[in-house]
Formats: structure tokens, C-alpha cells, sequence
């Protein structure tokens, strides 16, 4: 859902590099079938459609959310039957834009992730994916640099939700707790947001001091074994 | 402030070794001079002594905050006048602990650092060293690896406390933006503890995407330089 954003297109894109069958969702047909064919352009072997949201999610296996934060709301509610005990992975970072500075808006949840959860009780709701720059994914040739930090209360969710970035060459994922830390995450986004307009880059995150490090052989060698 | 905590410590052992002039600031004079004994023992040659609090930052040309949130806004608040037009670098991150579980309390300035710059409003208040592991600042024989997010409104305070920051072999610093961005660089830590929590290890951050790289050759020298 939300994949004809840049930051659903370049994560689909990554995804149907990796093999996976994908559908974009999007509120119009014709705008998801514009981003599936974005995707098809960048990874001719991709399987990838577009669809409305409401059959996006129901041919899904996992849910990924990367809607603008001022549709998160209506658009969870209303596909809550559709989704129903499916992975939800909430990419959502809810900021607001005013006079050149960025801000987090407050959620009276907690956060986007925990604003998931609540109106999918029956969903499995982790938070990801807020950290990696949505132009370096679309640049499929390069290699991507950035961890991935997972938080969630589910772990069988957390766990797939981290082999799935592991896909991605060169993440690494982390395990960053419970679903209540996604706030923490989703709010970071304005620091590197900050960070990519003053030394005008393309920002993402290491964790360092965990091992082992990323780019240590039996990373690589795992994420081509899955 | 703050120097007895293990974040202030390791803050005053890595700029001793820098060659500047420390004041351990703390409520008790006793406890102020057994931490700048302990950056004797780490840094021989250190210029550093040990008192109450008032005489520390009178003391001081830049005053690091490191006290625990619980005595943030009363400590500052007695201290006014003695800072007075000073150059305050916070660094307290507003947690709570419980049940096993860190949060982030709310603030009603905003972050840590806005009330520290509502309290001083002559001081330039700066936002940095949230993300370096205490006890990795406390190993002298390891280069630290992490980058330094500087926030702040005062651009020369920004600037200033960015040169301090690379002064510690191994670290980058970077403008995060405004003051107002401090908050996410203060309740980040909390995913730093919970990685350290889920990895048992000493986590700190690096942003990537950035030119240039730490590591790379002109960061040694101009450190060395300074």
C-alpha cells in the first residue's frame, strides 16, 4: 500500500530483485499499474502488478504501508477486514513539512506503527524500513548501505520482517525492541531528513558496535542462501 | 555537570587526553574530586580537578550537561546566573526505566535541550554526545567509532561544539539542524539501549551517505592537526 510513493517503489523494486511476487496497491488502478510498470522497467524478470489497495492487500502475504501519514488512519481502517491477521510492516513516518524545516507530528497512539496495531487488533504490526533512502534503493546496480532496525511485539513477525530486509544486499537487520520504540524510529527520520539538506546527500544509518559488522563474509553468503 | 555519571566521565577522560583543562562540576565536592582522580589515573597528564557544581561552571569557557533528567531543570535553573552567556552542549537524553524497559519521557519545552535553552536564555544552548557509549569513551586505547548529530539554533556554538566532537580520535560530527530536532537525538537512545539490551553490546551510530567517510584519511590528520 502506498507503492507508487518513492519510498514503496524503491523498496518494491528491491523486493522483486529479490525474487518476491509483488503487487502495489494504490487508491487508483491506473497509478499502481504506473509503478508496477516502473518496477518491471528496473527488473524485466519482476513479477509485479498493480492493483486498488483493497485487492493489493488481499492477494498479499505481508502487508507493507508506505502511504503518506495523512491517509494511514482512513486507509488501515478501511482495509482492517482485508488485512486481517496478516504481517503488517508499517513504513510510515508521520512528519509534517512547514517553512523549509521538517517535524514529527504527534500521534495519539504512540506512533504511525502503534496507530497500525490499534486499528488492526488482529494484524501482526512491526515497524521498518524508515531508514533507507528511497532514491539509493530505486539504484538497483549499487549496492545499498544502511541497517534496518526491526521493532515490534510479535516475534515470528520481527523475524521474517528481518530476513526480508536481509534481502536487501547490504542491510543489515536489528532487532530494536518492542513495537512501543517505533516512535523513536519513525521520529529519527527528521534528523537524516535535516542531515541529506545540509550536506545535500542521501542519508542512512549504521548501527555500529554489534557483530558482526555488516559487509563481514556470512552476511553476504546468508542473504544469497534464503 | 554531571562529570561523576559515567557519560560525563568518559566525556571529560577523551577531552583531558585532548589536552583541555577539565572542571568536574557535581553537588558533592568529595565526589567531584574522586572522578577527576579517575581521569588522573586514565589521562596522567590531565589538567583536572573537581568541585561543587557552581565553581565548575564558573570555572568553564563550555559547560557539558550530563546530569541525570531528574535534577536537569532544578540544577540548571540555580545555575543561570553562573552560566550566564556561556555555551551549554547538553547531552541528557529524558528516559525513564521500568519493568526492564526504557521510554523517553515527555518534555513540556520539547526536549532536554530546549529547556535547558528556556532556563538560559543568554546561553547557546547545543544538542550532542547522546550516542557515545559511556564505557567505550572510557577505553583511551580504542578509537571511538560514531558519529556526533549537533543541534542547535547558535551557529557558532554549532560550529564550536562540532570541533570539540572530532577532537575524539574516530569521531564525525554532524549539523542535525535546529534545536528543535534535539528531542529525536534524545529519545534515539532509547533504541540504542534496547540494542545493547537484545545484542549485549556497546552500540553508537553512524550515519552513512555522507562525504567523507570516517576513517578516511583528511579526518586523521585534521584531528591531529587541531
Amino acid at each position: 500500500m502506498g507503492g507508487t510513493g518513492p519510498e514503496g517503489l524503491g523498496l518494491a523494486v528491491r523486493f522483486a530483485a529479490a525474487g518476491h511476487a509483488i503487487v502495489i496497491g494504490s487508491r487508483s488502478p491506473e497509478r499502481a499499474e504506473e509503478a508496477a510498470a516502473k518496477v518491471r522497467a528496473k527488473v524485466p524478470r519482476a513479477q509485479v502488478e498493480g492493483r486498488v489497495n483493497q485487492e493489493a492487500v488481499e492477494a498479499g502475504e505481508i502487508v507493507l504501508v508506505t502511504v503518506p501519514f495523512a491517509g494511514h488512519h482512513d486507509t488501515l481502517e478501511a482495509l482492517g477486514p482485508a488485512i486481517g491477521s496478516k504481517i503488517v510492516i508499517d513504513v510510515v513516518s508521520p512528519l509534517a513539512f512547514e517553512g523549509g524545516q521538517v517535524r514529527a507530528l504527534p500521534v495519539p497512539e504512540g506512533s504511525a506503527a502503534q496507530q497500525a496495531q490499534a486499528l488492526l487488533p488482529e494484524a501482526t504490526v512491526v515497524a521498518a524500513f524508515h531508514h533507507l533512502d528511497a532514491s539509493s534503493l530505486m539504484r538497483l546496480e549499487k549496492p545499498l548501505e544502511g541497517d534496518v532496525v526491526v521493532c515490534g511485539d510479535h516475534p515470528q513477525a520481527k523475524l521474517r520482517t528481518m530476513a526480508l530486509a536481509e534481502q536487501i544486499a547490504g542491510v543489515r537487520a536489528l532487532d530494536g525492541g518492542p513495537l512501543a520504540n517505533s516512535r523513536y524510529l519513525e521520529e529519527f527520520t527528521v534528523v537524516l531528513l535535516s542531515l541529506n539538506k545540509n550536506y545535500k546527500a542521501h542519508t542512512a544509518l549504521r548501527i555500529v558496535g554489534i557483530a558482526p559488522a555488516v559487509g563481514a563474509p556470512r552476511r553476504g553468503g546468508k542473504g544469497r542462501r534464503r
